[in-house]
């Protein structure tokens, strides 16, 4: 596996590069944690209301699924990020989002799903405003056990690297 | 004020409406935890770090502020619902969204800030493939002690409602 493309560049700053970024299982016990603190619906706390709702059984908040996308992306990054710096290359810094579009959550999360989450980046270019800085944008996703989409959406991120 | 519109609708499914529904602190310690689980990034964690940073102060992860609109708009529509079944009037039961669109993070939410959440309904629809469910659209806000925006999207949920 190649830790930096040709130019010297991390790889998930080139557009074109597309990659699995980790997974997660969904525990019922976790979905319930999540969604008592932010998202107390019957669906996402209690199995048995789950299952006369539409959803028909207990299944993760679609925050708590977005937010496990960016734990995998963070814990992604970093860890490749490392083991460019072993071979003293910099690292890339990130920063604030100018935002996301197009948040879908295609098919509910059940307890005991695992999720793959997925990433695409569509374009990477320097800054104007903030020299240093960068502008990179993804298309992500999550796809569960049975191959199924369940979280789609493209992003935009600040990102510093000394190119 | 009125806890019903004069078709009886909850007002929250009346295009045009718009309310404050419900404001959050974010102390540091919270903000540290939620972003130790999801969004391990220095300026979410780690104070020094985050004077170091972009942001210039320790501040919440974008998916801790967002998933807190997504508690307030629970918390709201539950005590507003409430209030209307006291007078025997139905109430409406959320389900899966659609989708969000442009959602942005214009400031950051730094440790201490207190943000008030706002809805404003764009439009609510019956739902042609599932009879009894609307599709209720909104634009959705944030705001600091400042008045400045610190989150802003629009929103899609479907909602049962027996008209």
């Amino acid at each position: 596996m190649n830790h930096h493309s040709e130019a010297g560049l991390p790889q998930f700053m080139v557009p074109g590069w597309s990659g699995f970024i980790g997974e997660h299982t969904f525990l019922a016990e976790e979905i319930v944690e999540f969604a008592k603190a932010y998202d107390p619906q019957p669906f996402h706390i209690d199995a048995q209301a789950a299952r006369a709702s539409l959803f028909g059984s207990l299944c993760a908040s679609g925050w708590h699924t977005a937010s496990m996308w960016m734990r995998k992306q963070r814990d992604y990054t970093q860890k490749y990020l490392a083991e460019r710096a072993k071979n003293g290359l910099p690292a890339a810094e990130f920063g604030p989002s100018p935002g996301f579009e197009n948040l879908k959550w295609p098919k509910p999360v059940y307890a005991g799903d695992t999720i793959r989450y997925f990433n695409q980046t569509t374009a990477c270019r320097k800054s104007r405003s903030r020299p240093g800085w960068h502008i990179m944008s993804a298309r992500s996703s999550g796809k569960n056990q049975h191959d199924e989409l369940v979280l789609t959406f493209e992003s935009a991120v600040m990102l510093k690297y000394p190119v």
